[in-house]
């Protein structure tokens, strides 16, 4: 770094679908930046995640008081508005990468925090890259998010552990409900959930198991091609033997021949073809061939946003990458992304350490195998040995008339020095 | 009551659909029966509701201890099994009701305490009506439930706050992770709600919108014929003017004929008929006609289950009618239900008080017509003071391992003094 201009300032992007606790990240950035003053001047946050910096459109959150940072921690979403936006490949798309650094040049931006999964950490090492080919050396560092729970290397990934104890919650709850009806109404419950290619969310609900007996009798895992028959056998034989059978099912669900449950080609009655959920299509297969009564839910949004039941080690870990990112960056590392390195697990017990971004960049972690049980539909103990520590703690959060105290931002724009790019 | 069998036996039983707090009624009247027991011996809880009268197959909760008694009031469902089942009227079905009060005969039961909605309240009046024809005279008090708030008498019905606050809680999270991402992608979410005949827990969500640029921007009741033009202008006008539309749609909205959205004739690609969910098929009328990319939500039994975020002032109120059932029913009251009366709604107070059963039996309460905005897609003013009271406070529950801890019970069946009845 420049001696002469060795204070500068920061950008720090959300990228992706949003977790119950991207923002603790953006918490942990901000607040600890606060605290570096001698090297991190004001924190930009991009306005819709990277389109705020190829546009221009920095918000400074300099203007924002300590108050609403720290309430931050209790605000899911995005609170700066995040971005499915990937920037294509250096040879393919050079000029997002240019327009990037000329931003951050007129901006006198030194540090760059992008908080993402697999995608961002790609595109924040080719930031830190282009910086060097471009004679503006940037401090490139990744902040772990994703609800998915898909990056290698860390223990887990920031926003998993919180949609996990919404699930694992969720399904004890309804299962209760469905267990008192089964007697004369509804017999099979399904629950959709996110994963489309790691069963992770899924795999959540089968802490509440302690033994076949009990919900959820059946997990649908991506990772398990979906075997129609033997599933309906599940199913019968858990409603003639516990009285009912409630399934949770992975949005990723697909036939053997990679072809996904939910896209199973349905009509409606003018023959538009209907994006179906896999939860009423798995309905769909059991009324007609069992003819069992169900219900069917898809929590969707609501799984990923619901900060009211967030785990309060997945909260603790979402501040402390974001706080370890301005850390590392502020002690000269360069091109690493924080990752929670478990210590032990009984008790739960870790520390934040990292990794390089090249590790990570493009990086899809799936099930292990050991952690399905055999049959399939199910999780092994080393799995639960796994999962239980993440959903840990209940996160507290005021609330304000019955419903959750959040934070209010101004969102102020820097003034724009530069001309209009056309993204 | 005779006095040389002034110590009588109860029986307690829940029915039809579940809520988050139906047993914390059931402590309620179970906690309070312990105290009176120069009046009242034994409560007995029929296994599935009214099934467990006509099979005998009674559940001693004396058997249960204070401890887990006193954790029914955070465990969500029916503790003791519900039924979807509805005794025919006397002329039909006579030998139904002669078989209840050769129960209740057989097993000195003389306090019959009906935990549901209007049909159940229909039923325990011919409960107590067929006690005195048989001169076997029993006293029945009928204890509301319902999340679908739609009892006359009583400012509100005992499963509706909770499920109230979850769907508030919910639509506030999930628009601000909508928010997030409407710049790139998702611009329209639609959470789909309880509610067949009245929308009053769609309306819940509106608690959470200051003005019309706040999310929810739409709400779709059961008492207003959905008009598909007008409603995607209005989902225009909101992506266009708020950057995202937050629809919460009734599971009961219809169309001016009458004909339920989810009832649209949906087959799937073997030309099976579909039963779809109202969200889905909204989403499909918005894709098609205006493209917006979109999420839905589907929340079904989570919504009624979900006794982490229940109402501290729902909870009170189950417990309380609970308790006062067993008051009035030691106090010589008979054929009545508890109702919540309004004192004050700000602060809000409330009390106990009475009604007969022959004023709630079979009669339903939609939304006033001022509840409603003029539009048709919000609630007013009067609507908010209404209900806002009622999601107030969050109820504790304490976790264990990461999820919520319930009771668990023995259900030990007392022992058949009759012969088989086939139901």
């Amino acid at each position: 770094m420049n001696n002469k201009t060795s204070i500068k300032n920061a950008f720090y992007a959300q990228s992706g679908g949003v977790t119950a606790v991207i923002n603790a990240s953006a918490c942990g950035v901000i607040e600890t930046a606060r605290k570096h003053k001698n090297k991190i001047g004001k924190v930009y946050a991009g306005k819709n995640g990277i389109l705020g910096a190829l546009n221009e459109e920095l918000i400074d959150t300099d203007l924002e008081t300590d108050k609403q940072i720290s309430l931050l921690k209790q605000t899911p979403g995005g609170a700066f508005g995040s971005a499915r936006y990937k920037l294509k490949g250096f040879e393919e798309n050079q000029k997002e990468y240019i327009r990037l650094i000329e931003v951050f040049k007129a901006h006198n931006i030194g540090y760059f925090f992008y908080n993402g999964g697999g995608d961002s950490m790609d595109t924040a090492l080719k930031v830190s890259e282009m910086g060097q080919q471009m004679n503006f050396p940037i401090t490139a560092i990744g902040i772990p998010k994703t609800v998915d729970n898909d990056l290698p290397i860390t223990d887990t990934c920031p926003g998993f552990g919180s949609v996990a104890k919404y699930i694992a919650v969720s399904t004890q709850e309804a299962s209760l409900d469905v267990l008192s009806m089964a007697e004369t109404s509804t017999k099979v419950f399904i629950l959709e959930v996110m994963g489309r290619h790691a069963g992770w969310i899924a795999a959540a609900s089968g802490l509440i198991a302690n033994n076949i007996k009990e919900p959820p009798h059946i997990i649908l895992f991506p990772e398990i091609p979906f075997d129609k028959k033997d599933f309906l056998k599940h199913v019968d034989r858990s409603v003639k033997n516990n009285g009912y059978c409630v399934i949770v099912a992975s949005e990723g669900t697909r036939y053997k021949n990679g072809k996904f449950l939910a896209d199973a080609g349905t009509v409606d009655s003018f023959g538009h073809k209907q994006l179906g959920g896999v939860a009423p299509r798995v309905a769909g297969i059991i009324n007609k061939k069992l003819g069992y009564k169900y219900h069917w839910a898809v929590s969707d949004y609501l799984q990923r946003s619901a900060r009211h039941i967030s785990s309060q080690v997945d909260l603790d870990q979402a501040y402390a990458v974001g706080k370890a990112a301005v850390e590392f960056a502020t002690s000269g590392e360069n091109s690493i992304m924080p990752v929670i390195v478990r210590k032990k697990s009984k008790p739960y017990s870790w520390e934040i350490g990292k990794v390089e971004l090249s590790k990570v960049a493009n990086v899809e972690k799936k099930m292990p195998k050991n952690f399905i049980s055999k049959d399939g539909f199910g999780i092994t103990q080393s799995c639960k040995n796994y999962l239980r520590p993440l959903i840990q703690g209940e996160a507290k959060v005021p609330f304000e008339e019955g419903v959750i105290q959040t934070a209010s931002l101004k969102h102020k724009l820097v003034k724009k020095k530069l001309k209009k790019f056309k993204v």
